[in-house]
């Protein structure tokens, strides 16, 4: 199922989308609710679904699936490609960085140019939402605690990544985390480690990679996170971004207004944002 | 005015510390509604506090002020005698990392020696919670952004903290954000660049300084979050540790079950935790 939060005027709303179409689900809010009480709601969203009876996906706004996810954690350096161009060392842990709540960013819209730098990169992810809570959760248990899957973009800005040691700043700059177009549940993807994945500027391919690629996979990464700490349902995992990101091209290149921004991944869609001057 | 979030039994409530007493607001949940609304809601609570009427402190279990704040930003290398022996050199930028809201823990609530990794570490900081909403915040409009200050632990599982370049998931473990006991409004504060500070380990003092040895004080580290993002009534902010950590002693000292540490700043209170290994 592929499940969306959207805004027809009236704020956020909980929506399923069937092909061109998207059909409310009578609830306010975005999914998170829905998500945390799945297992005891999905017949009666399944029962709507069937119903049809939708508008068209091209007359509402869609926006973040999770508005205020608890947590989003990010990794680093987890394709061959991008740690290569990146000239660092294949890492021996997992590295981990976060991007701030505030970053969020719907599927369409735009990215800011910020005022203070505007170093801007991309970065395509495979973007994973926790289902299920848990903690110390083991790589065969990892796939019953994800809920779904998004293509994200990792926005990061250059600058305040790198002029520090700790690159959490610099991930986290308004904006800078669009993730969407929608959930699309675990259930329909047999195996997130074989999607092809892609980014491209203004049409131009700058990112063209496979899921199978991932140095940590995803089950391994949910291992790894929930030693430390509690995964809850909305909390939301950038998986890692290949080879192509616009700082390591000769010469570099970075994001400026206008830019349009398309990130898309096979089976779960695509997003596309614009790059504009912080106002 | 000294707010508190509390447990009477029923869960979280509200409530105005008052001496030795604690006086209900009426109010579930935590204090963040509160602090949303506070210019509202303020004349109301005054009044509550001004009738009295309360039950002992000691009969009730503190909570963390704010139960899951949006965001938990720490600076890193923010004294003097702590650069030094942590043997880094004083940074020209602020270096930022984060806790995950799941870390979060009461004041006097047990702090876990994780099973991942046992090499667990005290920090005493001065702990500020935001109250208005800003985004390019001049340090000058910075005091009217702050709700008020707590008294926090910035706990640290020091292998997971340095065996990848990247701190914020050596720093997100469960209960290793202990902070409270309560929130003193800011206007109790008139300069909290002059505030005692320490941290001591079953009763040894290993922190002992005061706020005025920041590197960047606190107006400066509000207006430089926020020309990256949105600031928001109930992020927390953890400003920094003196000198005095385990990591820094000779030989290492790291926290063993058992320990109970004490955190306390001069007009916030104390906090006071008990190692446990993890269950």
């Amino acid at each position: 199922m592929k499940l969306a939060t959207y805004d027809r005027g009236s704020g956020p709303r909980c929506g399923v989308v069937l092909g061109e179409t998207i059909v409310d689900l009578g609830r306010e809010g975005d999914l998170l609710p829905l998500i945390v009480d799945w297992d005891r709601l999905r017949p009666e969203v399944e029962e709507i679904a069937a119903a049809g009876g939708g508008v068209p996906l091209s007359s509402v706004r869609l926006r973040a699936p999770v508005l205020r996810p608890g947590k989003i954690f990010a990794i680093g350096l987890n394709y061959a490609d991008h740690i290569e161009e990146s000239k660092m060392e294949r890492p021996q842990h997992q590295v981990w960085f976060t991007k701030a709540q505030t970053s969020v960013n719907g599927p369409f819209d735009p990215i800011q140019i910020p005022r203070a730098s505007p170093f801007v990169d991309y970065e395509v992810e495979l973007v994973a939402v926790i289902g299920r809570r848990g903690r110390h959760i083991t790589r065969e248990q990892a796939p019953a605690h994800i809920f779904g899957w998004c293509v994200g973009d990792d926005v990061t800005e250059r600058m305040w990544q790198h002029r520090t040691p700790q690159w959490s700043l610099g991930k986290s700059f308004d904006t800078h985390a669009p993730f969407g177009p929608w959930i699309t549940t675990a259930d329909e993807i047999p195996d997130p480690h074989a999607l092809a994945i892609r980014c491209s500027v203004n049409g131009e391919a700058r990112q063209t990679s496979n899921t199978r690629h991932l140095v940590f996979d995803v089950f391994d990464q949910i291992a790894h996170l929930s030693q430390a700490m509690t995964l809850e349902p909305g909390d939301v995992i950038f998986t890692g971004t290949p080879g192509g990101v616009g700082a390591a091209m000769d010469p570099r290149q970075f994001l400026k207004a206008g830019d349009m921004v398309c990130c898309e991944i096979e089976g779960l869609g695509h997003i596309e944002n614009r790059c504009e001057a912080e106002g």
